[in-house]
């Protein structure tokens, strides 16, 4: 199986860009992450999109030929990827996969998602087409309301994890400001996130991760194509990828506390990587809602089951705190352009292992990982990245 | 490279289907396939989705999971790919290749849409999404548009094709009439074709493909897994695959009376299957409009640039004819379900070379092609099927 490396890596702030269209977040961050590589563009083979929901959000299905055609790359293969809010890490892994079995040596992932200041579709229901239309949506059934059952039950089994929840919002502000590409540009402190109005039970305001525009790509290279542009472009490797899947409704589902995408998506992962938790420097992992990170930190494997949240009170997961989760401010806080997220997560740990990240660096980290969930936990990937041996 | 091998089909009937949703679509086809397989479904190690446009038709996205949890196998990795009409193509295609790369050795692929008595959503709309949606769709350009553009461009380049044309839909009606599974079940005689009103001149209704429902899977195999069901299972190989690709708008294109993307997969699967056009036994091809029908047999090699036409007057793609073209009745007249169209067409060519088609039953074929087109031709999958040696 041959090697994979991440060549480029370009995105756009993420947030309500009121004058940009899905064409234009494409072309910005496509554009940024071709010149990063130092590659030809003309160089590229292949091109993977994740995109959650063009279609009902702007009319706009089809999107590997409308990035290709946007990037001026037009006579190559390209698809979309679609598993809701995992779509972005999918591409990622297709792309890789594409590289791994020596189909392609150049290859193009990306995400985008244009989900504000539209002309067409409506949010909520684009959003809740990542759940069961006829048994869940169609009900009335919502992320919140679903995250909220989770965390309810999640409370039964391991104790109240409200203030937990809050602190890890608390973290995700500050690591957002620390970054000039997320959109939330402002500290909260806990008694703000605990006071906030609910939006279902224990989930309030603060606990809900953003809707945003935004894109991010990633040009990936097989071991000849990194030989050959190693003297001027800073690569990473994509060291494991993992991809696991769960009944797309909540009721269909075993457990709703430990997810079962996640478990299957982390032992391929660490087992193609190498590794194991305790080795990841750094991760950053799915919080569409605060809860969501207690779980993805526990069933990671970063601490034991119940104690995500402790760890998180006990600022573990802090830049400096040993640990550092979502230093870029997560979904939470830098935003959540849905197709884009997963190459986005991709990209801070890029530029965490490219000692790149600014404010926010972590000192000298080896190992970082993305985990990428999609709707009610139906879909998980993976993906470790590792810096390469000066 | 690892061999593949279809192993089970299955697909519903397609047609105005007012009693069956998406999900009934996918439970009955996906079942078929698995028990046509005579593998235990637990043996499945994955899903690829082909689905166009779920989400504008019916408010569903993440189609992966739904179709695992439909089929009680919900805890596998699944995916949606989309790639407008090649959705279902495409979605075989990276079944195909996760088994030749050493990924998995028994994947399930398949496609189903629901595009008739939907609660939610507007077919004219959904449809338009596979194009350019701020430079074409929302100016009003739609596919017979589209295609009545190309139509007349090639009246320009090689002569009027009219009456061609009208032949092809005669011919797919005659092949429709055979096939239990298709959709329009009535003879047409060319005057009718050529007296019905135009939709977009030179296009008129008989020119264009079904709005229909339908939902077809197939279950893929390694050579390893081939081996240990071949004495029950009726096995056919996947030979080869292309995936080409062409920019998404009409005015982007170099050439629209040739296709670059079905060029360019064409040459790739006869490559990786070791053959030429010279040595396909019947093809069933991406009929979307009649023209379309002309314009890809040439581009796949079976008649000269500009002879396409003629072929198809002289009675040469007939089941009988020497060249036999969508013995299935195509998308034309079997129906158009877009997501499943890919797989439907292969399913076609697996009953021929298991010589289980019936009244449509061409003699004794060896090596069948399928090709999808996805959108104005900017995506294209050839796939070629070889029976095996008894």
């Amino acid at each position: 199986m041959n090697r994979v490396f991440v060549a480029g890596i370009g995105q756009t702030k993420f947030g309500k860009l009121k004058d940009k269209t899905l064409t234009d977040l494409i072309e910005e961050a496509g554009a940024l992450a071709i010149q990063d590589s130092t590659l030809a563009k003309e160089r590229i083979q292949a091109a993977y999109v994740g995109n959650f929901n063009g279609q009902q959000l702007g009319g706009q299905g089809h999107l590997g030929p409308l990035v290709t055609e946007t990037l001026e790359i037009s006579s190559i293969p390209a698809m979309r990827i679609e598993a809701a809010c995992a779509s972005g890490g999918l591409a990622l892994l297709q792309g890789a996969n594409a590289i791994r079995s020596g189909l392609y040596d150049v290859v193009l992932v990306g995400g985008a998602e244009k989900m504000t200041h539209r002309t067409t579709g409506d949010v909520t229901g684009a959003i809740a087409s990542a759940m069961n239309y006829e048994l869940e949506a169609s009900t009335g059934l919502s992320f919140p309301g679903s995250f909220a059952l989770i965390a309810n039950r999640y409370f039964e089994q391991y104790g109240d994890a409200k203030e937990a929840m809050a602190q890890a919002a608390v973290i995700a502000h500050d690591n957002a400001l620390k970054n000039p590409h997320a959109q939330m540009q402002k500290a909260v402190d806990i008694d703000t996130v605990l006071s906030a109005p609910y939006i279902a039970d224990p989930i309030g305001l603060y606990d809900c991760s953003l809707v945003s525009d935004g894109a991010a790509f990633m040009v990936l290279v097989s071991e000849k194509v990194a030989e050959e542009i190693r003297p001027q472009a800073s690569l990473v490797e994509v060291a494991g990828s993992g991809h696991g899947g769960d009944a797309l409704t909540l009721a269909g589902k075993d457990n709703i506390t430990s997810f079962n995408a996640t478990l299957q998506a982390a032992s391929q992962a660490y087992a193609q990587a190498g590794i194991t938790a305790a080795d990841v420097d750094l991760a950053e992992v799915h919080d569409c809602f605060t809860i969501t990170q207690i779980i993805n930190i526990e069933d990671l494997g970063f601490f034991p089951k119940g104690e995500g949240g402790a760890a998180i009170l006990e600022g573990r997961t802090r830049i400096d705190g040993g640990m550092p989760i979502n230093t870029s401010g997560g979904l939470k806080a830098k935003g959540h352009p849905i197709g884009a997220t997963g190459i986005s997560q991709g990209i801070e740990i890029v530029l965490q292992l490219r000692n790149q990240a600014g404010e926010r660096q972590v000192k000298n980290p080896r190992i970082g990982l993305t985990h990428n969930l999609g709707g009610t936990a139906a879909t998980c990937v993976v993906t470790i990245y590792k810096a390469l041996d000066q």
